[in-house]
């Protein structure tokens, strides 16, 4: 039992220190490895198939409202990315800069990429002549890079791996339609596969994308009370339209400017999943991302027929469920602490007291909870558990979040709890910038989203007094 | 009729330039664009979606022989790069450098992964340390650079997309048999999936990898008779672990150097599918890799009932196989003549008349052969057609392969050959590159490759006349 304590006692109490909590996590459950390369990390097995089935799950729900995936370079030259006057100016700063190909120096310098507005601008321009080549509902799935000076890993990193979905439409309705439904299906897809509740709502000016008009957000809270941004949708009207000159004939035969949105979602999201459900042993995987749902642990497995009875149940999960044997030599229980690490939603203990019973037991790794089951009901137990597990998965989340959530009235209040607390707090805003500056500078605390869901907490703004035009959520942010 | 007509027109004769062609059908089919950045394009949606369909293929046959997916990161060291001398010989002339990270020049430069032998080196130099840890069997699927002069859409671009496994075992012979055996797997997948027939065998010293002690690699021949070298698989050795120090405890309890092997394919497969089955009417694509695989042409679809039988059809095939209906108001040439652009495999054409009757009319997109078959029949027909299709597509290539594979025994034939006809030429090879360079010179024709099936044709080498140590397939290639 040494080893199993000693690879609990590695990990850092997230009550001590969450930030150490999270970086031992993500090193001890082999999700990813530093590299020679500054601010980038290399995403190990563990790490990267979590992301395939963030992936192959997202693409399909993308996929059923229209979208069609395609690959655009990774290059963008200097003078296309000023096009944009926003946009150059909130990326320029934070890019990498090509000055050399092959033997030679470029003629003009290219960015890696930090986004792809600008190439699929660049593209509509010839791509899109008349109203019949609406909408175009294009997706990639790539990397890009941003010149981070601090990194952590999947939450910001110099390069880091997303989609990003860019649309043209005929209409500002169209375009504005398009923004909200992938909004909503980012938010469906973090409720119903990450089991991590949202909220939905716009970003301020202060914190809109560089470019758009509209920005709106998925807010998520993590363990500690911190607030993550974990996906984004950008209606740009018809700013880059006219910026890039993509036009249209429309039916009436008049030249019309598209209007254009983007989205997207990153690796981030992986340590969304490792910050709201992990806990003191190490990572606590939804059943619909675990790359492996089911790991058995054969016990007393030098005896005869146990190996073997271990075997036989995974072949008879096998196509129910992702599932593994541990059969290596290490002991149960160091076997045991690595499936907790790992996050491993179930583990099935088998011995030959068991065998001879004719029954196992099944551990859930996010309530510990055991159960004796009777190797006959396996084939049944398991589904229904791992649906039982996601659900209520979220509902602790969602719990979580709720006791988390805060009301302050006047900026007493306000200053208090984010003195004492951690999380999200609903309060009044009167629509200036001036307050949110003073707010961040006083707190360090920033508006996460002036949420669909509306309420009139009372009539003045919680930090200038004015007249409120907005409920806004705020928080500290990742 | 004036629109199919144009469509077809606008394509050049394969019989009169073929290269011409290529481009043609790689416009016409919309598989990419070309874009503002100098020898890098953009994949369309019907490119991109072939390739999703090899990705997720070839990717289920990776991880059935025990291959897991990481990924690390785009950027290179410069220092990191020339820690293995072949390798920075063979790759610094045509890396792209980024020497500008947000504001400010970087310390040390950072090139574009052009692959990344040396970033899966520093990595595993870590993550290995003892016998227990091998083999380690990783694959990335990502975008490379490679600032190449002449460009042709996905034959050879500044950026491409590829996969590239990178293994490390604890003996030399674990490492051939993995390279051995992913170079089969290649093989299988270009004749079970792309219906492409490949030559098996071992490159030269004058054409392996930079920093290999052997690449073994497939070659396909193009309906033009040159040779596209589709897929290649190397054996370091312990060539790369000596020069990055990467050794583990062997269960002997010394300390060992680790061998290793790389693979990889690319989007290049794309350009094979179109150069081994197109034809002048456009795209000719395996169903195994088609992203429509039937298309529904509504015949009169303004008629009553029509378009509805049309979408019936539809959804029973739906499930079966990757289906649509061409429901837009082009005229039914138009449409005939834009499935076959496209290249999809079967063509369903329904109208009032084959209503009536319970019956509709199927066009085979490789043979033009057309049958009635009965509406009833349509769930059973379509599966058995799309196989047929397969199967043939791929005999076809392979009786067109060894049609244009011809033997020579000295090297006024050899020449001969090569002034009259196109294909592979089987011919017998001291070993010395001097013979290799000379045919170079003199033919333009490089050897593909040492096949596993070795005959005898004669004892003395084609150019040369000294002793043969081998045969090989020579040919020109892309």
């Amino acid at each position: 039992m040494a080893d199993n304590k000693k690879m609990v006692e590695d990990i850092t109490s997230m009550d001590v220190d969450f930030a150490q909590w999270y970086t031992d996590v993500v090193r001890k459950a082999e999700l990813i490895d530093y590299t020679s390369v500054k601010g980038c990390m290399v995403i190990k097995p563990a790490g990267y198939a979590i992301w395939e089935l963030i992936q192959r799950q997202l693409d399909d729900r993308f996929k059923e409202t229209g979208v069609e995936n395609v690959y655009l370079p990774m290059f963008i030259p200097e003078s296309l990315l000023e096009k944009e006057k926003d946009h150059v100016e909130g990326f320029a700063p934070e890019v990498a800069w090509v000055t050399q190909g092959g033997l030679e120096p470029l003629q003009e310098k290219l960015c890696v990429r930090p986004t792809s507005e600008t190439l699929f601008c660049d593209f509509y321009k010839n791509d899109i002549q008349s109203y019949r080549d609406l909408p175009k509902v294009y997706n990639q799935w790539c990397s890009v890079v941003r010149w981070e000076k601090e990194t952590r890993p999947f939450l910001r990193s110099r390069e880091f791996l997303w989609q990003e979905g860019h649309t043209a439409h005929a209409t500002a309705e169209d375009a504005e339609a398009r923004t909200i439904q992938m909004l909503n299906v980012y938010a469906a897809f973090c409720e119903e596969v990450l089991a991590i509740p949202v909220l939905k709502g716009q970003k301020t000016e202060k914190e809109k994308f560089a470019g758009a008009e509209a920005t709106y957000t998925i807010e998520a809270l993590m363990h500690d009370g911190k607030a993550l941004q974990s996906g984004t949708s950008h209606n740009f009207g018809d700013g880059f339209a006219k910026a890039f000159g993509i036009q249209f004939t429309d039916k009436d035969n008049t030249l019309k400017y598209v209007h254009q949105t983007s989205w997207g979602v990153t690796t981030r999201l992986i340590g969304a999943i490792i910050m709201v459900h992990g806990d003191n042993d190490g990572l606590v995987l939804p059943p619909r991302v675990a790359p492996i749902q089911v790991c058995i642990v054969p016990i007393q497995q030098k005896k005869e027929g146990v190996l073997d009875k271990a075997y036989e149940l995974r072949d008879r999960l096998k196509g129910i469920a992702r599932v593994k044997v541990d059969d290596t030599d290490k002991t149960p229980g160091y076997k045991f602490a690595e499936a907790e690490m790992r996050g491993y939603p179930i583990r099935v203990e088998i011995g030959p007291k068991d065998i001879e019973a004719g029954k196992c037991v099944i551990v859930r790794r996010d309530t510990r909870e055991k159960t004796e089951v009777a190797l006959t009901d396996l084939e049944s137990k398991v589904p229904e558990l791992l649906d039982q597990i996601q659900h209520e998965m979220l509902e602790r989340a969602r719990t979580h979040r709720d006791e988390h959530t805060y009301v302050a009235k006047d900026y007493e209040e306000f200053k208090k709890i984010f003195s004492e607390k951690s999380g999200f707090v609903k309060a009044m805003w009167c629509g200036d910038r001036a307050c949110e500056d003073k707010i961040k500078e006083d707190l360090s605390v920033t508006s996460r989203c002036m949420p669909f869901d509306q309420e009139t907490l009372s009539d003045v703004c919680v930090c200038c007094g004015k007249p409120a035009k907005k409920m806004v959520y705020w928080g500290r942010a990742y």
